[in-house]
């Protein structure tokens, strides 16, 4: 299965209309037309009671990995071959196909897009596609799924890491996440906020240590077998002194769990090694970790770790964490020590986006040569104004203010150097006559968000290694408002369109509107 | 990337602390005691304003394919040398290394499971896996991913059919999917109850004809390039004049789209074809298929389908079935006629189960071998009555009554014949002293639901077609009570114990809480 080529993760991972339109363009000879398709999302995820104010950027460098080696292989084209129309004619013409054995590959296509942590915003292309427009449209499919789902998970490990308040976030979802797609949200929530995960192959593929305590089917085999939790505690600490984390509740947390785990630290002790932690993963997790810290303490383990799992999220986390707050002092416990001894596991919630399950990222075509091979911009016009896309060859800038405050993302034509006159006309892109203009002392830096990522086939660059993305990330949230990093009714960060591409695309509309 | 072995997608697709226990059993020489493990889940997945009454199972094939291949690699094993603990020893030792080497692959598990497409309930088995102890606690994680995703998409997707009263349903999820678990969303929708998935190479994988119809983008091209709508679908019903369906919805829909294809579908049927459909993908899908539905009718088009798109569900899907029931007469329009053209394309929200995003499917230790080879059956008593799970080796049968519906699911012990004195004691699994009795004429049929799935490293039967995985969804559905298959506040189905599970359970936790 491994070395068979899979039809389901080469080229043929795409929805079939792109091949029929890839077709018609080729019969039309419109299928080498230079065309540009932008990638962009509409709206923050609503997990409704709470809201994202931003997104981070997750997805790219697979996708490029992916762009670099998929192509129509035989066996793709025996399946393409195969297809037929109602009136049993071959679907797929011997030229369109012939077309695709020479052609039908990536290497015409260049990328722009944003890196892989950055903060990202609606309407602001996330990647633009350039290249023939029968590539460039067959590249669509697995463009968004590349992107639209890893961005949706490294988001929520991203708020999940504001709620923890420096605490480590550990990703456990893999066993009722999407399947395969699970590797995927594992490496999107270490670029989002995740310190490790416990998705074994995923760790290995981006080199990281896999992390993992033990299951309560570990106590139940000792209890089974006539031992107890205290037997199955000591073959744990006795194989794994020095990485210690015991799971406290199969029995009764406080009763059982906390008591034997201190008996073991205390014999670990005797023999010279530290116990890492406990893990409590069912019941009051406030109250639960208040009482195990005071027992801890009184025994002389307050360095011990928490780790604390059970249908987090960040709501969750943030609700224990005001619970410890205000509850701990009444038990004589620190809450500052003991948020600081917390570690989280997140698994379901994290890996599905529980409550706001996908990102609505788009692929719109915007341009595309006429036959003298001049750019023509390309418009739709819906009935819903927000959902007509922005027009054009683009790129898009990031404004700092003297703090070093992200204020907008703006969008301008690709020609543009917008700010060089120390003004920027700035547009609301939904909302008609609605704009400001940003003077010199409000513009400290400009500075372009895309790059360009892939190119005659290849990546432009290596790919960047985990930290680098996580550090971009930080960095970018460093220089957000706080408001907008709100978990809840954020600010709504300003994305504006310039002065040029406001008035490209209120012509296309009006002159589509008046034929 | 296909040829070279992935670590993401081989037995290492598991979490750390089955590795780290498993290797703790195999040093108390646990390891290969036989154990046995029940995969189910605790509840149906409630979407918020509507809740499933019943689930459809799926992911067994797959999760057998990879039972068959996977195995601990000299990669893996690599992989697993290079782990070290925080004093920097190897966190697997030698021996237990050596031991994966020989024994690390599943042929030692036998895998009884529920078969793809059978309705399934809370809390009965929809797998149980026995073995040695290791292998069987590193299986629990693949197990699970492979079972609990699609069983929620099949599950949705047969909700979907339900709603849709016989039309045609399409899976078109793959751009804001879960990346490469589309694929495993796509199949387990094709169970469920779609008809087709617009995902091509998942399409071939299972041997079904890919659909799709064409963007909006195509019409956009010949608008930037001076053309128009209807040159558009001039040239797409020039290529595929068998099979055209035209999405309508570009710039007006009834103003302009309909009208189009009507001149396009006349061209058609003077040349001598057939129009397809047209596709409505924005807007009140209601109104506009009654208005597009008369224009068609009074240009002599009465059979060409109509393609509904955008955000639909379930829910979505009856509000316009039920609008259209009352809406269509006052335009003159027959609702049934109506309703019998229409087709659903269903993406996002199918794909990810909008509302629901998780099937909460776990895998419980039950029972594992004493020293001399006695099964001993295990449990764990939790603070929630619900999660202690139901202890040791076990069956499942379905009970149906003399009208041929089923009435409950009954879990018994292994060598139990219930039913054979044509009474049955059934016992409520979480309310003790809740039951009832039910005697011979309501028990005309005892149907055992577990199958042998896998067994000496091999699946026990060629894998089902597609079509036998539907068949048994659909006898399933419809000997199940109208009140089960309600789309919002479905009769809950009963699932019980017999007299013998529910005093073994009763006793244990006797014993246990009595410790």
């Amino acid at each position: 299965m491994t070395t068979a080529p899979d039809p389901r993760s080469g080229i043929l991972f795409t929805d079939q209309y792109q091949l029929t339109m890839a077709q018609l363009y080729f019969e039309q000879d419109l299928h080498e037309r230079d065309a540009q398709f932008d990638m962009f999302f509409r709206r923050y995820p609503d997990y409704g009671r709470h809201q994202a104010g931003y997104c981070v950027a997750a997805g790219l460098e697979p996708l490029l990995d992916w762009m670099e080696w998929a192509s129509f292989t035989a066996g793709d084209l025996e399946v393409l071959a195969a297809q037929r129309n109602r009136d049993d004619s071959p679907r797929f013409s011997g030229g369109f196909l012939e077309w695709l054995e020479a052609n039908g590959d990536f290497s015409s296509i260049e990328l722009h897009a944003i890196p892989e942590g950055r903060v990202v915003h609606p309407h602001a292309p996330l990647a633009i596609v350039r290249g023939p427009l029968a590539m460039a449209q067959i590249l669509e499919t697995a463009l968004l799924a590349h992107l639209n789902y890893p961005t949706l998970i490294a988001t929520k490990a991203s708020r999940i890491w504001e709620a923890a308040r420096g605490g480590s976030v550990l990703e456990f979802g893999l066993r009722r996440g999407p399947l395969w797609g699970a590797n995927d949200g594992a490496r999107a929530a270490l670029i989002g906020g995740c310190d490790f995960t416990s998705n074994v192959g995923l760790s290995s593929s981006v080199g990281v240590d896999p992390k993992g305590t033990h299951a309560h089917s570990m106590v139940q085999v000792f209890m089974a077998l006539g031992g107890g939790e205290l037997e199955a505690f000591r073959a744990y600490a006795g194989l794994y002194p020095d990485d210690c984390v015991l799971l406290v509740d199969t029995i009764d947390t406080i009763e059982s769990g906390v008591p034997n785990a201190i008996t073991v630290f205390e014999e670990l002790r005797a023999a010279g090694h530290q116990a890492v932690g406990i893990r409590l993963d069912s019941g009051d997790l406030a109250y639960l970790s208040i009482q195990a810290a005071r027992l801890l303490d009184a025994a002389g383990f307050p360095d011990v770790g928490i780790v604390l799992s059970s249908n987090l999220d960040e709501l969750a986390i943030w609700q224990i964490l005001s619970q410890i707050d205000i509850e701990a002092p009444r038990y004589g416990v620190d809450p500052e020590a003991l948020v600081g001894r917390l570690v989280y596991g997140t698994g379901t919630r994290l890996i599905t986006s529980q409550g706001a399950s996908s990102l609505d990222g788009v692929c719109k075509l915007v341009a595309v040569d006429d036959a003298e091979g001049r750019s023509v911009p390309a418009i739709k016009v819906s009935d819903n104004r927000a959902k007509t896309p922005i027009p054009g060859r683009k790129s898009v800038w990031r404004v700092y203010d003297r703090r070093g405050i992200a204020t907008a993302d703006v969008i301008g034509l690709i020609d543009e150097r917008p700010g060089r006159d120390n003004t920027l006309e700035l547009h609301d892109p939904f909302r008609q006559g609605v704009g400001r203009t940003l003077k010199s002392p409000d513009i400290a830096e400009l500075e372009p968000l895309l790059e360009r990522a892939f190119h005659s086939g290849s990546k432009t660059r290596p790919a960047p290694d985990l930290d680098t993305m996580r550090e971009r990330r930080e960095t970018d949230l460093a220089r957000l408002d706080p408001g907008v990093r709100r978990l809840v009714n954020p600010h709504i960060y300003h994305v504006s369109l310039t002065d040029a591409v406001a008035r490209l695309r209120s012509n296309l509309v009006e002159e589509l509107v008046g034929e």
